[in-house]
């Protein structure tokens, strides 16, 4: 197979978030090396982790410049030495690069990354939703195994009308485990009801503190996802019952998160926080393949995404934008192939 | 033995912190129930968990009018039925009544308290000093006790010049464990040198953050106890290395905490809570026995606490503002013993 001399790519020079620091850019196609893949790009969508880390503020930030975009899809065309790098070569991927070490990612026509951390696709798997599997049904997938490994008889989650919020929506009813959904807007409620949830509350209702706290209390909620931090943090915690727990997995609100003390001191609850890549880490490979199997099978499912545009790299910056203004209304997709209509 | 028909005590009225709140009043000696005993109080100290709890701030309020003093010591004078109190009857004790059930408090002339959570004293224990060892020297030997078990090989201490963060200096060396001690004023750091501390840091010292940072890293400070609150806990959990824990047994600065979101998330770093009476409630009674006698052998070392002023029970509300003033001058003992000079 030839290999073109140069791609397109989107390319960060700034943690600045202003849209001249991401620019559409020709480089080299890079080879890979040992134990790597080179993947051609099919599809990749733009996160909120992705907008956290263009602006400097994810967990860790790349050497600059460097092409973002953490996760996606495509066809390993390339292998570098190794027996899995060779195993792969001409399969279709799902593919990640949020490692610190990785200066290549997504938003881009190539990837090359570690043959480690690809995941080979089934037949039946959809290229366009492969390629958000990594990051959403992924943690979708771990929160739960975590609420169900905890033995929770209910949880709370915040950010509820969120892809991932919706997908754990999904998830607890085919575990049967009750949800307390908390979504910041009114109109959010309608679009929880219409994946037959149960409880929806709105966090700017008056009521709503007396209200999760009864809820809470009689559903025995003792662990609550919490993506939004700041002084909803507190409100969760304090409306837990007795050793209620909080997982913080996102901080939506761009604020510190806030806690009461007499809840921590006087009735032994906790906050801890959960990163998807941490969590794969402690796995053994045997796991991640298990999970990568149960979760491909959802992909048209409970685990399912829905897309709001697809575009190509060149729309760059602009749609990122566009993304920050309204996530609620599906994914947006850089992608090599043709246009579709919306599913 | 004859008791009397009456007695003097501080009867709380309301959790509003106004000093007409708290007044001196006459009433019957209470009789003991079965497995309680009548302690004849010697002295009793006033604790900043005390005026949490006069102000409405504790973890608990009890059904008003109720007598506060959470911790006492004095004389087993009365017996109800059971094994445990006639055992007791005559034996100088450590008591408390920090429990919810309990109306009557430490801040009188008698106490009624299950026979359970009185500590008998041996011989050699001064009733002044037994009368402060319930809250400080237990809480100080139970924070030790969770570092050593959590393997840290340094700790973080806010509050490191209040009595029970003394004792913990005097407890970590003695253990040979490095302790990071953050204070709030240059003053209280002569304070601190003075007991062989090393390591001690101003928090409003601007450059406090990197200094903070720099130590935490380099003597691996992975447990902070921290009793400020506000924006301290988040300035010492972004300083902590990497899964560092944040242990709140206190909040001093009346404000909620702040933690960074980003610190829990992508560091692994977590925050809980101590609450001795939870701590205490977790042990066998034959662990709490073996503890008691441990501490008892510091009261007069290590565990030591240092009194300010000893006054009658008349002195009332005055003197709680005098301690809440100037905390780190030492104790502020009720006492019925004749006036003693300053050790």
């Amino acid at each position: 197979m030839t290999l073109p001399a140069t791609m397109k790519a989107l390319e960060l020079r700034a943690y600045d978030a202003r849209p001249e620091s991401l620019m559409l850019v020709e480089r080299p196609v890079p080879r890979p090396g040992p134990a790597q893949v080179l993947i051609r790009i099919a599809a990749a969508p733009i996160n909120p982790s992705d907008l956290m880390f263009v602006r400097g503020l994810y967990g860790f930030k790349k050497a600059l410049p460097a092409i973002p975009g953490f996760e996606g899809s495509g066809t390993v065309v390339a292998a570098g030495r190794g027996l899995m790098p060779r195993i792969l070569l001409g399969r279709r991927v799902a593919c990640a690069a949020a490692d610190i070490r990785n200066r290549w990612g997504t938003w881009a026509e190539y990837l090359v990354t570690s043959a480690e951390t690809v995941v080979p696709l089934s037949r039946s798997v959809d290229l366009e939703q492969a390629a958000m599997m990594l990051v959403n049904p992924f943690s979708a997938w771990a929160l739960m195994d975590i609420a169900r490994r905890g033995h929770h008889r209910a949880i709370i989650q915040t950010a509820a009308a969120s892809a991932l919020g919706k997908m754990i929506v999904r998830l607890a009813r085919r575990f049967s485990l009750p949800v307390i959904n908390v979504v910041r807007r009114r109109e959010q409620v309608e679009d929880l009801r219409s994946l037959d949830a149960r409880h929806i509350l709105v966090s700017t209702d008056p009521d709503f503190d007396r209200q999760l706290t009864l809820l809470a209390r009689r559903l025995g909620a003792t662990l609550a996802l919490e993506a939004v931090a700041g002084d909803l943090t507190r409100r969760v915690l304090d409306a837990m019952p007795r050793s209620g727990r909080v997982l913080l997995y996102g901080g939506l609100s761009l604020e510190a998160a806030q806690l009461n003390p007499a809840a921590l001191i006087f009735e032994d609850k906790h906050v801890s926080g959960f990163w998807l890549t941490a969590w794969l880490r402690g796995m053994t490979m045997w796991d991640r393949f298990r999970v990568a199997r149960q979760v491909q099978g959802m992909l048209a499912g409970d685990l399912q995404s829905h897309v709001q545009a697809r575009v190509p790299l060149e729309s760059g910056a602009a749609v990122l934008e566009q993304y920050a203004q309204n996530m609620s209304a599906g994914k947006i997709l850089f992608t090599a192939m043709s246009p579709r209509t919306d599913d």
